[in-house]
């Protein structure tokens, strides 16, 4: 199997996506060849058949999109699964949706110049053109004052997953399973990209810190268990 | 079993965690004895033990909270589980959590003024007290502008669940669950107290639609479905 993974300019491993699908590898202890690519090396990779990564390519087909790539992982693989049980996988959809709209919407109004910062320099103007069009105004503009939003972050956007830790240790109850690999991909974007401190002490950086031990002692996981 | 269940003027039940526990029941064909009570009246019920409704009245013991309900009815009744299983289940806690932020905050700021029309005379006065030192405005003021909110509740607030549904007939998966309660029930309230419409027609519509199928023919159920 191999992992194609979007890196920036010091091959700094940043997408929230890929992080899903590493803490997923890492949950079922399974090993895959690495291989990063920036943005604009995308459409190069797998003969031009994918558009997104983490894309994984395995006995010759590939799989494209995160969410899919744990539903092969479980099906090649039966032992610790990441959906346990049909309806468990119906609400990982669910929560990945709020992950995607709620989460990563308050996040990149606090990261997204440190996310440009980090990029390869053949990357920035891809990154700097699409994101100024969908915001309707320059990536500093989006992100000023992102200081007083950190409180609303917490309090607010993060309250279900607080919540869920309020009664068991994982987002998936006593175990870790896929729902945990989402809010975890998610939250390693800014950890992994930026000095901000977008997470309060408390049981949800706890929670973090759990998901984080269970990885493998790689750069970006080391520096941030030793912070 | 004794169902105790908030009430309006006209008896009309609007709560959205009544509801919630309204939708177990029916998934699991149980029938309950069904007690309305107004806002002020929940002090009187059960010796005076609890302090939200739904409570659940069973053999001497008093059940309080729609989710702790929910997990007993799976306790003395297996068929039909409304939790398949203990990610399931956790997965729900924080798909609750975002019901009761994010959905209820946004449905609060559309309809709040069409629950105080239907509270009881005497439960008026409570009702407008306590949310407007919460808003920090006249329930009037919070919810003008409700006709701009629309579209960013259909399109953004509820994505998730969109996204969910996208895969699936059910928030459960291929049957409903008590994810699908949490949901329901949330949305049961503008409906059962507002003639303003907060869902625009499209697949949530129609999933909003089977939850109402599945309902017993009572009143509040039959009036939407003629609609």
């Amino acid at each position: 199997m191999k992992l194609y993974e979007l890196c920036g300019d010091d091959k700094r491993r940043f997408s929230p996506y890929c992080w899903r699908t590493r803490m997923a590898l890492a949950i079922k202890q399974i090993e895959v060849e690495a291989a990063s690519v920036g943005f604009t090396e995308i459409p190069g990779i797998c003969d031009g058949a994918v558009k997104t990564v983490p894309t994984l390519e395995t006995d010759g087909s590939v799989i494209v999109d995160s969410f899919e790539i744990a539903r092969h992982l479980d099906e090649v693989h039966a032992a610790n699964p990441l959906f346990r049980g049909e309806a468990a996988e119906a609400h990982c959809r669910l929560i990945q949706g709020w992950a995607d709209t709620a989460v990563v919407a308050a996040l990149a109004s606090m990261i997204v110049v440190d996310v440009w910062s980090v990029l390869r320099p053949q990357d920035k103007d891809y990154f700097r053109t699409t994101r100024e069009g969908r915001f309707g105004k320059t990536l500093e503009e989006f992100q000023a004052g992102r200081e007083g939003r950190v409180a609303g972050f917490n309090s607010l956007t993060l309250a279900p997953a607080r919540r869920a830790l309020a009664r068991a240790q994982w987002l998936g109850g006593d175990q870790p399973d896929y729902a945990d690999c989402i809010l975890f991909g998610t939250l390693m974007w800014p950890h992994v990209v930026s000095d901000f401190p977008v997470l309060e002490d408390g049981p949800l950086m706890d929670w973090f810190r759990r998901c984080l031990e269970l990885m493998p002692d790689e750069a970006e996981v080391k520096a941030l268990l030793a912070a």
